[in-house]
């Protein structure tokens, strides 16, 4: 008999694509406990180039995996943004300098860059240490989702078939698997198969800009080159990214004659690294940059701006990262908003697969992380536009002026910084007693602040409080607790919310804490909040209980109450597990939040 | 023939010893490129227990190699000290608590404990990453340091001749190896057999104080436990120690009649974790503490405060670490004093080696650290009397107050914490014109401080600027060099110190950077200093340059001037390799820096 050349087997999710977005989410779900599998076409990894820039909110994600340590290790950081613009003398000038991130409450106040390469190893050593690897070089050659109702509502139901083709098996091996999925992650880039599989569009254009990008160990006069740039000059614009090593990013906007064909299409072989030198030199004007030794990566490209049509197939095959959003580079958004789509599913899927939650959870991801998108297009094509536009100089007055950049520069910090990500109310983002805690916005990250653990002054950064461990965060605002009236209002709110109605014990499987990380953080002073007892259920360990107030050496913490707009008599705050605000209320209305956790949580 | 039974080989240093004292050295002498062997008598690494407290500049000096992360990561830190007295009760009442570190310059304000063979792995997986392993089990069974002059001067040759013997070798495999070393380093502990081979004798004496010491996961009503508290009660003294992973260290004092026999020696053999554990439980009523599962590691010991009459042997054989003093762990000092020991040794050892200094640098190491372990001895008496006597109370009106013990507390904290280590007087110290930079103390450690990196505005710790790479700093404080007359003045400096008979040009061998780190910090406006020239000599790359000006967020940085009180007018500033200020001048008195090193450089 012959050997069957096909395996079959079943996994709860298989992701396509081991890009950032894949790896982001194929990490998360395994660590998660999820069981999960990553495949890719490549059969290395990337090794240079590619996407670069690392947003400060990106950054506070990649620390709540335990992973921010090491790309700020190895990583540029950029602090500073300098503008220039065409000098009365024809060489351009520069007419500012402002921080690059316009993001007061980043906890990561800089962009870090590091070629796409470096930024994937530091998953793929993390899954790695969880057992987890990439399969290559692998390719899909059919998906298929079933079609059959009660399948397709059962979560432990596997209606996802896929085909897979494994391309360095020697002859007469197996070469093909069949695989039945319970969910598909479809992470495999801008030219997506599994979107494409899927019948899925993109909608939108791409714009007339044409850039070529260089990466490139360099000899310059320039003196911001260890900046962010932005030049305008009367010869094109260009932008400058300092990288790790030594290395520079230069964007160059082309223009058609320099690359396009006789039928209007872009001929990358018109142009090379030496020809995006000297447009880029043009620019640089009176300042000149040449390259040390061969470029480190080079490419050019067509700014398309672009949105899928949806981001799943019945909540069962999702689509993420530049499979359903393409973005110009300039804003350096396209990997970060990639791998936020994936963090912000991950969790969701985990809660499903583990039996948690309705599946109706899973609707949610296309309905923020679309909306994400699309503003993101937005905020991209005001900002390609005057980027690409040309400066206003005597003789253009029509032209981009320094102050109307630098000004929309500013106004979308919040928003290309990330930290400024709005999920709108939906199941699981529930604005109703904002008030309560007016600055911690919901449906937004919580921001970082110092609070200080009571047991042993340790001082705390909140943001290291609430790690991506696939848990809701209950964040109890005690109030004083030292005040006797306020202390028993903490224990009469204890004795509410432990009952076993309450969500703390109807949603929890087993223990509290296998769902819920309750942490209480109390107003006050630290010498006197150590001994005030607080009821079990708020302090399951010596460890979770917190002070607004200084640590011992006065450096930070303290005022965090006011900073967060927290009622001095408490509040009740949920943070999603993905660290974005869910809900807040106050003491009183602790059932709302019953009521939450009741409307997508499996009964 | 038979095989020859023993090897004969060479090696620059030979260090006999890996606990943390040895391994720094190790670990530092690899690093700086030099044929380093360590060997040790046991045939595993330190598994519990053991020395525990890491001090504020212990873990300055780690990061100084790069080794201060994963310390931090994996140890527990304490930032709270807690102070019992006895209540008017009978029991225990706390009378108050304070910061653990009375050193406000610290730049980790806390103590980090971790037990032993957590901080060893550290520096064996440091050195493992530059192919250097412990030998073990290797026992050294005879030392010799030749007699010869000629030989003795010249730092080329290998005049001291150790024999090991290798443990676990099979019948008939070599055993015996002869090694002959240029320089010897014996880190083998208070039973030092280095010490004792040479006839080196131990002055001082042991104490009456004896005390155990356990280390366990526990369960208690006791707030403090994850403070360090200094207890007093009418039933003896106690110490607790939070540890990493939930652990926690008990020292408690032991009475003659727990532990020593007829003959007046302590008899482990009459105690045990459960004995010593109800001794603690006494003096922590009304508190009870008891063990989950078994202890960890327990021990008991009588305190000796003892120096070794001298730290070598024709500075071809050095002690340090526990070989030449021994303390009370009371202060938790011992390991922290000894890693400094090699630390200081390390860079004079490279420096004589690469042929860059003369022998007589080495002087300076014991010249340094052994008026080091006698203050330390001086510290800890007074410390340890304090502790180990009986509180005052109503009926006991001579005994130690809390206001006492706590103002000893404090006055002693920039000792006890390390950062106010001050060499005296040397080649290598040189105090003459210390009013140039008033707070940059000759002969201490540069405190940490922020500045900004001129090119691209990235914050940094001065102290990260100092790494421990065996290269002396030269820290030029350039003033004002937006004005130009103080730019002129800076220009004219560098022509002289760029002239041959400059100690910059004078003493490298090759480039200037290969011995010299010269880092420029200017004061101003970073929007300003960014452009403005600065010669070559004092800005060797572009990220040499700095200014005193606070980062893009006003986070940090600025006011570095004052805080370290250098003359507006500039100052220049030598730093030795091991962080420590060696000189201080104004800019026309750089030829006495010239004196400072041509004092104990290689003609």
């Amino acid at each position: 008999m012959p050997v069957p050349l096909t395996k079959e087997s079943e996994v709860d999710v298989l992701v396509i694509g081991a890009g950032p977005s894949g790896l982001m989410g194929a990490n998360a779900l395994r660590k998660a406990g999820v069981n999960v599998r990553i495949v890719d076409q490549r059969p290395q990894r990337v090794a240079a180039g590619q996407a670069d820039g690392i947003q400060p909110r990106t950054m506070e994600v990649l620390q709540s995996y335990g992973l921010a340590e090491r790309l700020l290790r190895e990583g540029n950081r950029m602090y500073m943004c300098a503008f220039y613009n065409p000098g009365p003398d024809g060489g351009i000038i520069c007419t500012g300098r402002a921080p690059d991130i316009s993001a007061p409450t980043a906890r990561y106040p800089h962009e870090t860059t590091l070629h796409q390469g470096g930024i994937e190893a530091i998953f793929l050593d993390s899954m790695a240490s969880m057992g987890l690897e990439v399969e290559r070089p692998v390719v899909p050659s059919l998906i298929e989702v079933s079609k059959d109702e009660a399948e397709l509502k059962d979560p432990q139901a596997h209606p996802v078939k896929v085909v897979l083709k494994y391309l360095d098996v020697p002859e007469g091996k197996i070469d093909t698997e069949v695989v039945r999925a319970k969910f598909v992650v479809g992470t495999d880039g801008a030219h997506s198969w599994v979107r494409k599989s899927c019948d899925i569009v993109m909608e939108g254009e791409q714009t007339d800009y044409i850039w070529g990008v260089v990466d490139m160990f360099y000899e310059t006069d320039f003196p911001d080159i260890r900046n962010r740039c932005a030049i305008h000059s009367a010869n094109g614009s260009c932008m400058v990214i300092p990288r790790e090593n030594e290395i520079v990013r230069l964007y160059a906007q082309l223009s058609d004659t320099d690359v396009v064909d006789a039928n209007g299409r872009v001929d990358k072989t018109k142009m090379g690294p030496q020809q995006l030198l000297e447009v880029a030199n043009k620019s640089l004007y009176p300042y000149k940059i040449s390259s040390k030794g061969e470029v480190d990566w080079w490419t050019i490209y067509i700014i398309g701006q672009r949105v899928a049509s949806k981001f799943s197939i019945n909540e069962r095959v999702f689509i993420a990262g530049d499979a359903c959003h393409t973005h110009s580079p300039k804003a350096g958004q396209g990997m970060n908003a990639s791998m936020n789509d994936t963090h912000n599913l991950a969790w969701k899927l985990a809660h499903v697969l583990r039996g948690w939650a309705d599946m109706s959870l899973l609707k949610t991801y296309e309905f923020e992380r679309r909306k994400y998108a699309q503003d993101l297009i937005t905020f991209d094509k005001r900002f390609s536009a005057l980027f690409s536009g040309k400066p206003r100089t005597e003789e253009n007055q029509g032209g981009v002026s320094h102050e109307e950049f630098l000004a929309t520069f500013q106004t979308f910090g919040g928003f290309s910084s990330g930290v400024g990500v709005h999920y709108q109310p939906s199941a699981i983002v529930n604005p109703e007693y904002q008030s309560f805690a007016r600055n911690l916005i919901v449906g937004q990250r919580v921001p970082p602040r110092v609070f200080v653990r009571a047991a042993d002054a340790w001082p705390l950064d909140i943001q290291d409080l609430l790690p991506s461990d696939a848990r809701f965060k209950i964040l109890l605002f005690a109030g004083d607790i030292v005040d006797p009236a306020q202390s028993e209002r903490v224990r009469q709110l204890a004795e509410e919310m432990g009952r076993p109605e309450g969500f703390l014990k109807r949603f929890s499987k087993g223990s509290v804490e296998t769902m819920f990380e309750v942490l209480t953080i109390a107003s006050g002073d630290k010498f006197k909040v150590i001994t005030t007892p607080v009821p079990s259920i708020f302090r399951s360990h010596w460890s979770k209980l917190f002070v607004d107030d200084q640590d011992m050496f006065k450096r930070a913490g303290g005022g965090g109450y006011e900073y967060f707009g927290v009622d001095p008599r408490g509040a009740i705050v949920v943070v999603r597990p993905d660290g974005y605000v869910g809900m807040v209320t106050p003491f009183e209305q602790h059932k709302a939040i019953d009521q939450y956790f009741a409307s997508f949580m499996a009964a």
